[in-house]
């Protein structure tokens, strides 16, 4: 067994949304002791330059790295589509993203290899699923449409009511008739949507997420390099936030559905 | 005359919002030179804690002072609710916030005494509208809501359309039964919402937006302290912003209806 099995993994976003991959990674690995920093205090990504999110997600890795994580996992899909290089030329641990995973589940449940991708401006405009998806399917046709409400729509709350049926109904209205049999909900923030945008979209798209196909990848990484914890529980897991933990742990209650890890706010 | 008088008047924003200062600033003091900095790598402040806006705006602040200015004016709400003592007890220029000259506004415009606030979630939890107005009248009545989708509804161009609507429609409704005559927008971003909100609360209801009592209160300072420019044109004004400024551009355009000022992006 590696030494460095004992160790815990490692998993940043820009805010709450990641901890959809927190909790499925929890619920795959349960011996596992998580780190999970949440860049409250300069959330959003999705809204800002390429350079920026780069310069933000070095600084999170480098804080993870710092307390000796195993393995990095990128839960947020602008820093994932515009950070995964960077991170992975500059570490010596290994470092996951979110698209192939959500790229892999959506080519395993299309038939008509038509996919949607939905996501934040970075992420669109950075094309990371596209191009993941066709070098995996060289002939597959891929929509794109960038939502930039939806991330603040789920912080509000309002998954489910008039306005953000409008807003789905804005973004949404004509992805169907684009002939995709496969939506990839590109933000980890979307799944709270799933409802919402499913009723839209109708019973013929599959809607994707990628918090639990990146639980799946990180379990494959963490047995293949020998990684993975023994039988006996780790340390406990630990949240830190770049912003007061106050508004986080509310919200926290909501994705996690359940127990949350004890917060502390850190400086990056 | 003094000699600081030649300096230029340093604004700051979270971000694009506190443009519609600098446009007010600009019409009535044409010669005067205006360095503005929006800190778009960490917008918004609406939605972070009293004690990471207050050392955002220290850091701004500071940037701005190194940079000469002779008075800074915090044309953020969020900011001014919650960092302008701090700020006005670190430096030794005058400080202005957007709150004070909005309250002016409405004890001008109120009849019935009874006022609306509206703002982001930090300005209106600060509750420094409602201590404000009640310095200035202490039998005022004060009915205030926190409208978090507001400013991202902004962001995205959606001032008057269907999901605008049912946005405005949810946080407001009930505002106009509650005897108001008056309604502070109470953030940079909202006087972009005026028509759609103006419909809503219905002709009783009158609209105040803070950055034109700003600019008129800072004509006030200025002359009081001697610290006005004189009638030839000072440099040309310049805006900073911390993300790279290719989004900022297209949306300045939006705030600023005409000439868009150099935008060079700075680390804080």
């Amino acid at each position: 067994m590696n030494p460095a099995s004992n160790a815990p993994i490692g998993i940043f976003d820009s805010g709450i949304g990641g901890l959809t991959v927190f909790a499925a990674v929890r619920a795959r690995l349960p011996n596992e002791s998580i780190l999970y920093l949440g860049d409250t205090a300069r959330v959003p990504y999705g809204t800002k330059s390429a350079e920026t999110v780069v310069r933000y997600s070095r600084e999170c890795a480098g804080f993870l790295i710092e307390r000796g994580v195993k393995a990095l996992v990128v839960a947020c899909n602008t820093a994932s589509a515009y950070a995964l290089p960077d991170l992975a030329g500059s570490f010596d641990i290994p470092v996951l993203g979110v698209v192939s995973p959500g790229c892999e589940a959506a080519l395993a449940v299309s038939q008509k290899r038509v996919v949607g991708v939905i996501g934040t401006a970075g992420t669109i405009s950075s094309n990371a699923y596209g191009n993941a998806l066709k070098a995996l399917d060289p002939g597959i046709r891929v929509v794109s449409r960038a939502c930039p409400l939806f991330v603040p729509l789920v912080e509000e709350g309002w998954t489910d009511n008039e306005v953000a049926h409008a807003a789905i109904g804005r973004y949404l209205r004509g992805l169907a008739s684009e002939g995709i049999d496969t939506l990839i909900l590109g933000c980890t923030h979307y799944p709270l949507l799933a409802r919402a945008i499913g009723r839209e979209m109708g019973d013929k798209v599959k809607l994707v997420d990628s918090a639990e196909n990146t639980a799946d990848a990180l379990c494959r990484l963490l047995d293949e390099s020998g990684l993975a914890a023994g039988t006996s529980l780790g340390e406990p897991s630990h949240i830190y936030v770049t912003d007061l933990p106050a508004r986080f742990e509310s919200i926290a209650q909501r994705f996690l559905g359940g127990e949350v890890p004890p917060v502390t706010r850190v400086d990056l």
